[in-house]
């Protein structure tokens, strides 16, 4: 059972999201209307579950300055979306002025008398989308003078933060809505160490709130302080949804230590090839009645999906030793098998969901040897053995075929049929994926990277002939052996490191590859996991009794 | 006696304005507010007149991508002044998706039920703001999302128009407002002439209908077709709003072939420092009920003055021959009594108008002859003359003083006290003036052009130095003395030339300079003008009686 019916009167519902990245790719003919097609799935689903309101946690926008074209698609979903007659039925008992602090009408949208607004959305700025020019406005500060959104969570000091609470009040249910927007990570962690940031509380019933924070954050150790983490936040909190991290990791997890929970949703669209994004993106619905709460995953249907995969050519020594006659076209025929594979996988997959755009992402990366692979795999086999052989042998020009691997495939496809069209990527989404290969950890491996970017998944194999009408583009590039043994391979891979260090600390996205994340399960199905509320002596009431399926796909449990 | 109530539920009161160049030199330290405060001014003027309804003829933004500043500053002003309770008490009659066609929400703002809109403002776009990129969004199209602005005439083909009017009643009054976006006037020009451009008229009643035109073209003729000839235009319409020329022409005259009326209501910011920009700025308030009409015109109080002024030396012969003595001093005495007259000429000016900035704009032009001026000037001496004094010799190093003019100023600023700061503009206004000043009719005449913006006007003179705090930016450039006489030269010139060229046609802004603009009195006065309606069989019904002042120093008159 349910532990409360679904539009209570004193239920909060709450959708979340983050990191929708609007405009991210615009121009690109395939997936230019990707997220545009996401924010709209995710308003409808705010409309469809009668929200009380859309929490966003940052990057609602890709570009600082978004295009004229992004900017005037936001407003015109939200204006559809989120005006209206239904009533908004919450209460805002803070001081209104202290949170909505960005334009001329510091009041929260929905009490403006000019404008008839359904659904609020209150959104804190992330990184991609923060404050620019002395006078510190965002993109979201547009929509926010427009009425369309609430802004909260900005602070406009260096030294010190206070974050002061909107607090809502739906019936019986106390809601403390805490926001930070998207701060430089050694600032913040400084501050934090410093003790310069606090969190406000309401002075009456302190315990009587649920306490819900955003943050727009590396969660992700990057470097000694550059990130947040969770420990350095309030263990009043109940839920933090952090924002910022790519990978869906949605499900709230507790934080035995704070006692909290943390919900990373994760971004709804995939703006690198790298593993994180390949989890199947979603977003929650948190229901807070009293001191009861559930979240429901809901997963995204208009994401384009994304599959990556691993190949060490090392795990294959039967089939690719220097000895094997026809070596090279025996790696092109297992690549072209595994690319065949993950679309049929991807095809499998999007069955039945006519939103899913047709089109995956692909990515193969093929190694030589294990060495210097950090990825994050399943399976990772012993390798020992297998070094002893010569790989590099290989890929000598005097080597058997005479030949590099990229330089077959790149034949391969060239000598495909004509529509089977073969060029070097310089999309941004592959370039940076490209560009964060090149790390330290890795500079010493012998390795090649090849990645495609399949643009149709009709693939039919008629013996080893491409047929069919098939875009594909791709990208083979060679970090190591393209270069030249000299000292000015070393500058150039130094510079190329940098430009990676400086791309990355100035993205600040999160960058998986290189972490060192123990192994969740990527489940894709529909569920949401109850998960035990500590008992922090705070009173919370009646634990509630478990969840139950209730249609559309999407189930809820409580967090009991 | 005024024709009719000002109240009158049969009066359509309709504020028009142009050219608002919102955001034009924003970054500048003095000036950067001059667009916003007048944009302010304009809209509580609209709002305080209780118009039905602000008409805008084009450029609201001076930049094609305006900042994220002035979007929000234009946003917030927007929604302070024209959201509101006091209904809006005219109708539509006309298919609005005809109309308004650049947003999903395609019907007039006042009338969608989640906007509570008080000043409904209808724009047409300007050459500055003109739809780009492949959806053909301009940056009204974002306030038009937002429901800020009514975005109308906007013409989607290149091949064909047919401008279709925005049918209003209001009481017994019905008004067509019919609307032309900028185009290039190379192609309207070409497309009037093959008759492509049709103005659709409604099929009943046709004669009663006051039918007003908002276009935004060229109205000087800059080439052979590089303008929107009057004649063009159909002659059922009743008044011509013309937007695009700056000079403020508001006072509505009458086109004796077509018989109607234009309104040149010029831009409400200097955005050169050409003569036309020096006339008054004002808006006006249109007033229709039945046939009966008047044009009131309201002189902004937050307009920057700007003061121009010509002196050819060649006219103060006993002062300047090369056999004067000390003649340079006596130039550089000249000119900064002029300055000082100018500036004193605007403090006196500025008295009473606490809106009105403190610092005006002052252009002072000196040239040695009458060669190459073309100017359009009051009195325009005899000059025959004294052309055959060879003023070349004055500024020839070996002359008696070896300097130049410019030099000299330069001199004797810098010599000056330090708070008179002597220093060369980069700023864009000026560098335009500049620029434009490079014209082939010039090219032979030997002239410098010394351009001053004065900062402050509290300029005393005690003897012959300036002893009170001013900052003073000035500009003086030689534009041919300053080139050594060799190939260099010519093709320096040349390329000047076509850079003003290019950059004029480009912005494609009215240069008065080199027109044949016959002489109209600038009255800085506030009353406005009756004319007289022609008959054109029309049955426009009784002719109103003659206005009288009706305080706040603004005076009606009808057009009898």
């Amino acid at each position: 059972m349910f532990p409360f019916s679904r539009d209570d009167e004193d239920t909060f519902k709450i959708l979340i999201a983050t990191d929708i990245h609007l405009g991210y790719l615009e121009k690109d003919a395939i997936r230019g209307n990707d997220t545009y097609n996401t924010l709209n799935e995710i308003l409808q689903c705010a409309k469809q579950n009668e929200v009380d309101f859309i929490l966003l946690g940052g990057d609602l926008f890709h570009d600082n300055k978004p295009s004229r074209q992004c900017l005037h698609k936001c407003i015109t979903m939200l204006r559809k979306y989120c005006m209206g007659d239904s009533p908004v039925r919450f209460e805002i008992l803070s001081d209104q002025k202290v949170n909505f602090n960005t334009t001329q009408f510091p009041w929260v949208n929905y009490q403006d008398e000019n404008l008839n607004i359904s659904i609020p959305v209150f959104s804190i700025h992330g990184n991609h989308d923060d404050p620019t020019g002395a006078e510190g406005l965002c993109a979201l500060d547009l929509l926010s003078a427009s009425g369309l959104v609430n802004h909260f969570g900005h602070s406009h000091s260096v030294e010190k933060i206070e974050i002061s609470p909107i607090l809502m009040q739906k019936g019986i249910t106390k809601l403390a809505l805490y926001g930070l927007g998207s701060i430089p990570d050694e600032r913040l962690y400084r501050m934090f160490v410093n003790k310069q940031v606090s969190m406000l509380r309401p002075k009456e019933d302190q315990d009587g709130w649920f306490n819900l924070f955003t943050i727009h954050q590396n969660r992700s150790k990057h470097g000694p302080t550059n990130y947040i983490p969770e420990q350095f936040l309030d263990d009043f909190l109940d839920l933090v949804v952090w924002g910022h991290e790519h990978e869906c990791l949605i499900k709230p997890t507790l934080n035995e230590q704070q006692l909290f929970y943390v919900s990373q949703p994760g971004s709804s669209v995939a703006t690198s090839l790298s593993p994180g994004e390949a989890t199947k993106k979603k977003i929650g619905l948190l229901r807070v009645k009293g001191s009861e709460k559930t979240f429901q995953e809901i997963p995204l249907k208009t994401v384009r999906q994304f599959f990556i995969e691993d190949v060490v050519l090392a795990d294959h020594q039967d089939c690719f030793t220097p000895d094997t006659p026809h070596v090279t076209k025996k790696v092109e025929d297992f690549c072209f098998a595994k690319v065949t594979e993950m679309l049929h996988e991807a095809e499998r997959e999007r069955l039945g969901c006519p939103l899913t755009p047709e089109k995956p992402l692909i990515r193969l990366r093929v190694r030589w040897t294990h060495c210097g692979l950090q990825w994050r795999r399943r399976e990772q086999k012993e390798i020992k053995d297998k070094n002893s052989i010569d790989y590099g042998k290989l890929f000598k020009p005097t080597a058997v075929e005479g030949l590099r691997v990229e330089d077959l495939v790149k034949q391969y496809f060239e000598a495909a049929e004509q529509k089977v069209q073969l060029s070097l990527l310089t999309e941004q989404g592959m370039g940076k994926a490209i560009q964060e290969f090149v790390d330290k950890d890795e500079k010493e491996a012998i390795e090649e990277l090849i990645t495609y970017q399949l643009r149709k998944t009709q693939l039919h194999l008629q013996s080893r002939g491409v047929t069919t009408e098939q875009d594909i583009d791709a990208e083979v590039r060679l970090f190591r052996d393209s270069k030249k043994n000299t000292a000015e391979e070393e500058k150039d891979i130094q510079e190329a490191m940098n430009r990676a260090k400086a791309h990355r600390l100035e993205r600040g996205d999160g960058d998986f590859a290189d972490q060192d994340v123990s192994d969740v399960t990527m489940d894709s199905d529909e569920g949401s996991v109850p998960v035990a509320a500590p008992t922090r002596g705070r009173g919370r009431g009646s634990r509630g009794r478990g969840g139950r399926g209730r249609g559309r796909g999407e189930s809820d449990k409580e967090m009991p």
